[in-house]
């Protein structure tokens, strides 16, 4: 029985630092080659004011997995975002 | 008592909409414009990974709304990297 939810809760971190550490790869690209043309503006905002919502949610729930992995989403997410702002043509 | 879980599942619920929609609109400007030169492959992959282990544990959770969003967020951030591969310049 421990074993198990052992088990479930690596799968949910397993989960946790793959979606989180996912976008670092990206803000390093986007960074370098100052390339933001392709990005929708919508998807990143929005993805950003969700992960924000998740975030609260985390707290509220007491759960520091969810508010750890939430944290970082959402510094990187905002970061994407500050590039796509700041290097798109109008 | 009633009320406040209400409202922190509302912020949930608003949390999973949004991170789960937010992909629609980059799914249609990928497929309109075929541009997918600023896109890190680590990074959708790495996250479709991350996604796909989201929804085990949402899964083991028993959580409907874990695996709802994570379904349509997989479908989603698999046509991205589905297109990502189909257009890259080698």
């Amino acid at each position: 029985m421990l074993a198990d939810i052992d088990y479930i809760e690596g799968i949910g971190l397993l989960a946790a630092a793959l979606t989180t550490y996912s976008f670092l790869p990206q803000v390093y690209k986007t960074w370098k080659t100052k390339d933001v043309s392709a990005f929708s503006i919508t998807t990143f905002s929005l993805f950003f004011i969700g992960i924000i919502c998740w975030l609260i949610y985390g707290i509220y729930k007491q759960s520091l997995s969810m508010i750890l992995a939430n944290t970082i989403t959402m510094i990187s997410s905002f970061m994407i975002l500050v590039l796509i702002y700041k290097y798109r043509k109008p």
